[in-house]
């Protein structure tokens, strides 16, 4: 049995992992809850009830098996590489060691053997989790050239305050209010902002490059062509992505249909008639991604897919993933 | 001086087609508004003063020098033909004769050479228009191979039902009541819907399918690769797309912001450092289109671009649009 920690317990992300945890009968002997000296001392609800956070030490965490940290990357970068050197198994949600080749990338269901007897493993971008899932089993059968992606991103992928905003702000909008943002650049309510972290030099978002350089790491396609347009949208916290990809083999859209209905982690949700397809409000809280919307793309004639993933951003593309990446363990 | 005429004023687009002949000054000696019987008889605020609504008749439509049709497209079909056969000028919005060979589709500030003697003139989807408007002047410079489309479709689309229906039930989710949906196919607060229209049997929906006819149909590129997904999002009456182009001439991103810049009918909203780019709440009741977040997309290697163009659904996508095939007869 397992002592097990998380760090940044009272975020999103962190309350996420704690319910994942729950469900899933994770089997630990300890579970302790770390935070900063801000937080230290608290006493919050957690399905295993009442618990106490302690100030996080390096002293604490290095007595554990398997260490969750929901923080930021100053954090990671801070304590990580330490802990996985005493032997701890760091999960780390950040993406301050995500683009390290020594470091391995890993969403379970799909590149579980990359885990080795690696101790710091980092857990992807949430975008780039939702994606993978239903795009590793097409490239598996049909292999990839061209991947391009837009994406309708919920306000949780700035966590708990940007839920909130969302929520306040909306309230002030409709009541004739000043509609205020702290969180986002810009008024998120009624309105979409194409800008989701820092602007690189190339013109792309670091969000953006996010997918595009670990898709390729995860796919072990470290020249493939792929692009990413984020955009946050005033959703709670599941993200949808508008994906067209050229393969290497003709298009079966049947056949693809047949592989995503049995793929792991992924529930085919495409059936037109019946107006059924990937949206926020269904994907919310559950832990398999949403896809469909499947069809030919002529744009690139026998070789072009159009798709529609939706899933939660914070089971998917956080706790779930994290969780699945200690259960490897087990 | 003109004799004008509008079928359907007490819609989104109706209403709008008063505030922009208003604005812009169009000329005319006459203004009749007409609407079928049940709206025969109110009198209607408008820019002009207080206005009674006539019951639609061909024997005083025929009359008219120039008449929009803001209905469905089985009214259109009924007595659109008609109408233009008598010689008045039929700028008709709906989707009934946009696919026809022998009827222009036109976007002024593009083609409005395609106007020659006809007197049957379609307005193109609002998506279609709002892309063109950057689109087009890159085209002339570049060429065009490949356009990949996602878009970010406001509910001003479905009317006024459809704005009304975001605010109210956006409140009553707000307020933990009961949330409906009755414009749309799903609930829209805070969810996204990727139907628009009816699918076709090919997995698109017409929506989408729009977008390409049309856009091959205005640019005069019958074979143009071309696709879009189209979702409707919770925002009130700007649409949003992320674009993604395979040019025929290597892509120079400083001379495609300089055409952009002095592009018709285009605002340059670039400005990344400043966090300026499009976004519906500013693109909302403004005559341009925004355009920004241009960027070199290397998925397509020399020839690859991506933008985001943002406009109001409601002008460019329809009213302003209408009234600018009409200036063209002065």
């Amino acid at each position: 049995m397992k002592k097990i920690g998380i760090v940044g317990v009272t975020g999103a992300v962190g309350q996420e992992l704690l319910n994942v945890l729950f469900t899933r009968k994770f089997p630990f002997s300890q579970l302790v809850l770390l935070a900063s000296e801000r937080s230290a001392g608290k006493t919050i609800p957690t399905p295993f009830g009442e618990m106490i956070i302690e100030e996080f030490s390096r002293e604490k965490a290095e007595k554990l098996d398997i260490l969750f940290l929901a923080v930021g990357a100053d954090f990671s970068r801070e304590h990580a590489p330490y802990l996985a050197e005493k032997g701890v198994l760091v999960i780390d949600n950040s993406s301050a060691f995500r683009y390290e080749a020594s470091v391995p990338l890993i969403v379970p269901a799909l590149n579980a053997s990359a885990l080795q007897n690696h101790t710091l493993i980092a857990n992807p971008n949430c975008t780039t989790a939702i994606l993978a899932m239903p795009l590793y089993p097409i490239f598996q059968e049909f292999g990839l050239k061209k991947v391009i992606i837009s994406t309708y991103q919920a306000t949780s992928g700035a966590g708990s305050a940007g839920m909130d905003e969302l929520e306040k702000q909306t309230r002030n909008f409709l009541n004739h209010e000043e509609v205020k943002n702290e969180v986002f650049a810009h008024p998120i309510p009624f309105n979409i902002i194409p800008h989701i972290d820092v602007f690189q030099e190339n013109g792309y978002t670091k969000e953006e490059m996010k997918v595009s350089w670990e898709t390729r790491k995860i796919f072990g396609l470290p020249k493939l062509l792929i692009s990413c347009t984020a955009v946050r949208i005033p959703t709670f916290r599941a993200h949808a992505e508008s994906v067209t990809v050229e393969t290497e083999k003709p298009v079966d859209i049947q056949k693809i249909k047949e592989i995503l209905s049995v793929a792991k982690g992924v529930d085919l949700v495409d059936d037109t008639e019946k107006k059924q397809y990937p949206m926020p409000l269904n994907a919310t809280k559950k832990y398999n991604v949403e896809v469909g919307r499947i069809r030919k793309n002529d744009v690139f004639g026998e070789y072009g897919l159009d798709f529609f993933v939706c899933g939660d951003q914070l089971l998917r593309g956080a706790a779930l993933n994290a969780v699945e990446i200690a259960e490897l363990t087990l």
